[in-house]
């Protein structure tokens, strides 16, 4: 059964026992672009405490600079990028460390620019993404649309993942590289999750998008870099090697019980989820023991507030 | 094993014992704006010959009336509407006869012209569909659209099928539809089509896209309106006594096995595969007994050649 936090000697022990904070973003520290009661406060006390505090999101329409200045915009400050895990970052790195795609092979995106700016950074070049040459007809589809017939031959990964900006081509294109040799190159999705949440409202996810090109084209993804993966973890884990050596020094605070605290529990650590998010109390009350968080909380903010 | 159609003999026992032709269209009669060998002298001899033909189609983005200029266009002259079944007409049935939606009930369409066209036969008001409100920003979006927040109370139903200008706005729409209610308003797919080929290129098929809004919504169709699913062969054989009484005296022509030929083995008759759409004569003969149809020829032309 999870353990609500109510008052300071909670948070006192809380605080005492872990040494590693790590946040999901939406609906734990904002709300789409309203922040959170006593955020700031919340995370500077744990960087006065000596706490090493990260931030991981499965956006990946945004790259670790987006975040950056969504932080500074929302007045969190002193935010560095190494402090920000998102999974357009964990999937360039993939490409890049686990895949070893060479750096002359480019990558094509179904997705936006946070996608092309972290592998950019990493020395890949991509084709499709925001390319506006995908968009000029708009949501108008030609079947003779000269780039279905025109492949990169250069292309030795497909990266997908949310873009708002869907269209016919787009997909269309992504299938055609799926298919392309035999079915044989790499696959790969930022997340999977169904729904992307906006003001109240469930739209549609980058998992959603994900799944038309799958269903079309026989194949699931061969890794998927969000939250509830591993992927994530692991990079996190090895950029912190006290977390490594023992994961119940750290605590995983996230809104979702199906990525957030899976993540943190599949990772070793402890969880902390908030109901400023999509889960109600009711909901956690009613879990079974072994997928319970740890702890719950109204919100981040109790945690500076007692 | 399949008997392979070769010679005149072959041709008079296969028009002596069958009196219902059944044809797909795409693939057997034509490959997109271009007439395959034969085909109105081959449909002239049948008529000539007293035979029923009947002509199915999963494509939902064309009403029937679109299907008789089709004909037309191509040369192919005398085809009425009550030989033509297309999976928007299906589907409008399905909704009319099985569901039994009141008619002040409107129809949510994820699709294009053909499935308005056929719902407004039968005397239903549709939203979403070919509403250029949908598609004024393109495939831009922005989250706080004021057309999410405004549902039609009126819609009793949510129709998808194949559409070429699908933006994220539409699928949103779609996915609040059918999250509504506690999920309960009926989920009808005009066909679950995963590709659709276009000058030997695979393209996004409705099944594909109905994929997205099923994953984001957590919830499959009720129900699949195009073939393989006998409730077009039922609409058929409805319409025709003799083909209801004896299915063996009905053949399924068609160029794909695993919708065009289940779609005849589910509903009891002979089959017949033609080599102009997208199987190969290595594929139908390496086919079990079970599955296997009851002829194959290299074109449907060759009818009326030999």
């Amino acid at each position: 059964m999870s353990l609500k936090i109510t008052n300071k000697q909670q948070v006192t022990e809380l605080l005492d026992q872990y040494d590693y904070f790590i946040f999901d973003c939406d609906g734990v520290l904002w709300l789409g672009d309203h922040l959170l009661p006593h955020i700031p406060e919340t995370l500077q006390m744990l960087k006065d405490k000596g706490k090493t505090v990260i931030f991981v999101t499965n956006n990946s329409t945004k790259s670790r600079n987006d975040y950056l200045h969504k932080f500074e915009k929302l007045g969190i400050s002193g935010i560095t990028k190494d402090e920000v895990f998102g999974s357009s970052y964990a999937s360039a790195v993939y490409i890049d460390k686990i895949l070893q795609l060479p750096k002359d092979k480019k990558v094509w995106v179904l997705g936006e620019a946070g996608i092309e700016q972290e592998l950019h950074e990493l020395g890949y070049k991509t084709v499709g993404g925001t390319d506006p040459k995908l968009v000029e007809d708009g949501v108008k589809f030609k079947p003779d649309h000269p780039l279905i017939d025109k492949l990169d031959p250069e292309v030795g990964a497909v990266l997908c993942g949310l873009t708002f900006n869907v269209n016919y081509l787009k997909l269309s294109i992504t299938l055609q590289y799926l298919l392309q040799e035999n079915k044989s190159l790499p696959f790969i999705a930022t997340n999977i999750d169904s729904t992307f949440p906006v003001k109240g409202k469930l739209l549609i996810g980058a998992g959603s998008i994900i799944e038309t090109v799958a269903f079309a084209s026989g194949r699931q993804p061969d890794a998927i870099c969000g939250k509830p993966n591993q992927a994530m973890m692991n990079a996190i884990k090895a950029d912190n090697p006290g977390l490594q050596a023992n994961p119940k020094k750290g605590l995983m605070v996230g809104d979702r019980l199906n990525t957030d605290m899976k993540f943190g529990r599949d990772g070793g650590l402890d969880t902390l989820l908030v109901l400023t998010g999509i889960e109600t109390e009711e909901n956690v009350l009613a879990l079974a023991q072994d997928v319970a968080p740890t702890y719950y909380a109204n919100k981040l903010g109790d945690l500076y507030e007692f």
